[in-house]
């Protein structure tokens, strides 16, 4: 049996993925703050070319991470993203919500004419005013929270809009960039995002470091 | 208030995605059930070009879904593979397991100096033999894994070897093609891989079509 080589240590891991990152993706563009949160992002889709794809509005970092510490609730469109939050990361052990199974959702999808993704943001009204909402699965829930905003719904403090995929995912990133009624955002543009790189970028906001 | 024009109906979204992931993505090299896997991990990242690097064995399409439809359970590395399972898709309604927050594993994981990731699997030897074994996340994981089996631990009966990253992602994958001890295997080589392509290829392995 030959001994596989191989380091161990999960705090050696992330420092030495982190480096590599650095060092072969182009940041120039990002804050400080922002290339912390971009480089988690290619980190959990293992590439660097990410990087040309993920933008931030000027104000999202800070809003986001004011909404974190001030106990905002977490609402995601997936349980993926949900579940990729690490709760010891959490600055005010707050609240991550995802009610794509809650019970009442496939009614309201059927009412509405619309994915169970975006019927179940209709269930978040109560608490979405200031809160940190994470898209990153389905483009019709990013197009349905727009659509709550822009009806006079309430405002969440900072929108992380990164659904994946060939149908809608490009165009609903593109119309939260251009029209999110004054919300900061983060977006990857194009295809390319999903929960893992969401549930990164959350955990790059609620705590810096490693 | 402009209306968004977007495709609400969830499975035209689904039908109109892998039309267009067919039409652009070089899947010649698959077999029609192979390819059906490829076309739903590529849908989970976004990126055609994952076509190149995703690989089978010959035998892991057949061999992973009679364990499925014997009722075998599924086990994962990450909560975020886990929760990514549709469980309605799953033909024997099979157990889907992650011991990653198992109160036992941290004190494994010092034990044996290795990561909670790799520690966990330990937790999983009493039904280990015939299981699918998916590792989305760690690398150290398949490497511990490889080392259970190698030691002449239990056998899965097929092993989705798809974690993400910049340290050991790309060598485990590499390892499992290489020394599975004649497990079949699926891997996507190099640094791509994690949580929602591993789900993907779960979802399509458990039940073909949308």
């Amino acid at each position: 049996m030959l001994e596989h080589d191989y380091i161990r240590d999960g705090t050696a891991i992330y420092e030495r993925s982190f480096a590599i990152i650095r060092e072969e993706s182009d940041l120039s563009r990002f804050t400080p703050d922002q290339a912390d949160i971009a480089v988690r992002m290619i980190h959990a889709c293992g590439r660097v070319d990410a990087a040309e794809f993920i933008e931030f509005s000027e104000d999202f970092v800070p809003a986001a991470r004011e909404a974190l510490q001030n106990g905002a609730p977490i609402f995601c469109d997936a349980q993926m993203v949900a579940h990729g939050v690490t709760r010891a990361r959490l600055p005010a052990d707050n609240d991550v919500i995802c009610t794509l199974r809650d019970e009442r959702t496939p009614e309201i999808a059927a009412k509405l004419g619309t994915t169970r993704s975006a019927a179940a943001l209709e269930l978040w009204r109560d608490r979405l005013e200031g809160a940190v909402v994470a898209i990153g699965n389905a483009p019709t829930a990013l197009f349905h929270l727009l659509e709550m905003i822009e009806a006079g719904g309430p405002k969440p403090a900072a929108i992380l809009g990164v659904p994946v995929g060939f149908v809608g995912a490009a165009e609903s990133k593109e119309a939260l960039a251009t029209r999110s009624g004054g919300v900061p955002w983060l977006i990857v543009r194009g295809r390319m995002g999903g929960s893992a790189m969401t549930a990164a970028a959350l955990n790059a906001l609620a705590r810096k470091g490693i």
